[in-house]
């Protein structure tokens, strides 16, 4: 069984981005993000901050537009605008979720589509369901993708599963392994679906993005499968000074000795995650 | 074994256009129509006649545009610019394929979304994906969504195989048979899938779409599926006048008895196509 390494994997992601940004200065080019917080959840703040850690480590110009949680909807819609006329930005992420009084879909559609490195501007959604190469992929799945290649995973002709229909990972995830850069036979799984463990024994692929800890157990994979876990779920945990600690949507231990390959939680796709949106990042500051 | 019939769902299709057409023109609103021809091939003067047909049978306002096939891309943006700005037109539409010289993406990136009853627009297909109900849904899937339902087949729960990953039908299928309209379990198979008969053998529903005559064979499908042929193939007949006919994806004579429903060819998902059409001019006509 290979225990993938998202961590080493998003390093070398990393790396590919510093000599790309070094390439990038030579023109004159500094990339840059901004992310967008409103309010004060203390989630959003660790990744607001790992994000600009991670851009401060690369070289990239960083802005942190920090707004209280009361800010209006129009308030919102005017920082985005200006950073969209921001010649120094590249990127615009606004930190999900905000506070309920927000119109999240509207920011997203307000972000100019060449600066929407996370992806879910409903023009680089199509470009991805059209397979053209001009968008920004979501972060997520572009890092699964990332990951199965750097294992040297084949997908096409591979059965997958993927376990879960959100437009932030299952369904995207499902379009990239569908479409010729995966070539795979892919199921999409779900909350409705009747006899999910056997649907789930069919994959030479599973991914998993359901959003329930532990929810893929050893009957649900067969052997020799490959498994990539996209969940992060915090469980109570007494024997952890923080009072929990972090599982993924599979049940790790269980299944990971049937496998061929699987990512842990954490250090499988989380890091990814964030690698991806340096590397969408840089590819947005290649395109001024 | 149930043979769904396309012509008559679509007459109902028509006759729901036909009572929303009479309340739009009591508002003062008569639904408008444009199709553009470039070039003299003869399948698509048929096609496009029949849209014209149809709408006159309607009393949707038809206007068809003819350019001739040396027609520049130019001159093709700005008969679709003026349509755009024509407060008579509720729906565009270019008809497919043009010749080899005009860039057809950029000519349905160039219509409204809002006049985009093809649904080919890539906010149109963000739309399907996002599962936003204030897009257009391509003509083709949509048909098929609708004989599944006026035929009293729950898709919820449902294996749902869909044959073919093209942006016309495989993907829009597959995404609206997986989204909270369908709740079916749905795979993708294509060209590059291992056994695919296998696949298709684990199927509820099969969708073909892959747009070879007769593929899909007895073997392919268990007892009792349910098969919606997408298929309109010419194959050589000397026994007919014309020297062809026209068959499905499926091997209708040897797959039907195995089914527990199948659309025929011609006269199932055909006759939808046109219908949803319609109907999609109706509803862009009542967001005016």
């Amino acid at each position: 069984m290979k225990r993938i390494d998202g961590k080493q994997v998003a390093e070398k992601v990393i790396a590919e981005c510093k000599e790309e940004i070094a390439a990038l200065k030579e023109r004159g080019v500094t990339p840059g993000l901004a992310v967008v917080l409103i309010g004060e959840d203390p989630a959003s703040k660790v990744y607001v901050g790992s994000k600009a850690k991670k851009c401060e480590e690369l070289g990239i110009y960083s802005k942190k537009i920090e707004m209280p949680i009361d800010a209006t909807q129009e308030e919102v819609m005017q920082v985005v605008e200006d950073l969209n006329n921001d010649p120094a930005i590249d990127g615009i992420l606004v930190q999900s979720p905000p506070p309920p009084h927000i119109d999240e879909d509207a920011i997203v559609r307000a972000i100019n589509p060449a600066k929407d490195v996370d992806g879910f501007h409903p023009l680089n959604v199509a470009k991805l369901a059209l397979e053209d190469p001009t968008g920004f992929l979501p972060c997520t799945p572009h890092g699964c993708m990332r990951l199965l290649e750097d294992a040297g995973i084949e997908t096409s002709g591979a059965e997958a599963v993927v376990i879960g229909r959100s437009m932030i990972v299952g369904k995207p995830m499902a379009l990239l392994l569908m479409g010729k850069a995966g070539n795979a036979t892919v199921t999409v799984a779900h909350s409705r679906t009747k006899d999910l463990a056997a649907v789930c024994r069919r994959a030479d692929i599973v991914i998993a993005a359901i959003g329930k800890p532990e929810f893929v157990t050893a009957d649900m994979v067969k052997d020799g499968a490959v498994v990539i876990d996209v969940g992060i779920n915090r469980v109570k945990d007494a024997s952890k000074k923080s009072g929990y600690k972090l599982v993924g949507d599979v049940a790790y231990d269980e299944v990971a000795p049937k496998c061929s390959a699987i990512t842990p939680v954490p250090g499988g796709v989380g890091p990814m995650t964030i690698a991806m949106l340096m590397k969408n990042t840089v590819i947005a500051a290649g395109r001024r």
